[in-house]
């Protein structure tokens, strides 16, 4: 069976982040004044065939693990729902 | 109130993602043959002040239309919820 499954790849909450920083730079120089923390991550989405959600979870969280996350800079989410 | 909402800004479906065909070889090359498509975007949260959710909403909409999204590119999607 066929699965969507999405990967948030977001930098540690405690760690400085300087594309959020610039982020809210631009959005203050916009006007956009109620803007007060911003962080950028990715968001990876991967098509995944496995016999459950939760294999499928599995082989994402795999991905994260060696290819798609810093585990010393960033945290990761998943989710899987049917394609 | 505070809101944290989430924009997920992604590549648009027509179009090819050369980021996602080059993790795909990287999954690939990592023994992961049982993921077949993938697209990578960003994942931006902001705090934004504001009177309602959908007030939220509307700021984080703004602020992806004027600086985060590349509307020929890619698309997003906007999720609020209070912080």
């Amino acid at each position: 069976m066929s699965y969507r499954v999405e990967i948030k790849v977001m930098p540690h909450k405690e760690l400085l982040d300087p594309q959020g920083k610039a982020v809210l730079g631009g959005l203050s120089n916009l006007g956009l004044q109620s803007v007060s923390d911003v962080r950028v991550g990715k968001n990876i989405t991967l098509l995944v065939e496995a016999p459950s959600v939760d294999q499928a979870e599995a082989i994402a969280r795999e991905a994260a693990e060696k290819l798609l996350s810093n585990p010393v800079m960033e945290y990761f989410e998943v989710h899987a729902e049917k394609a």
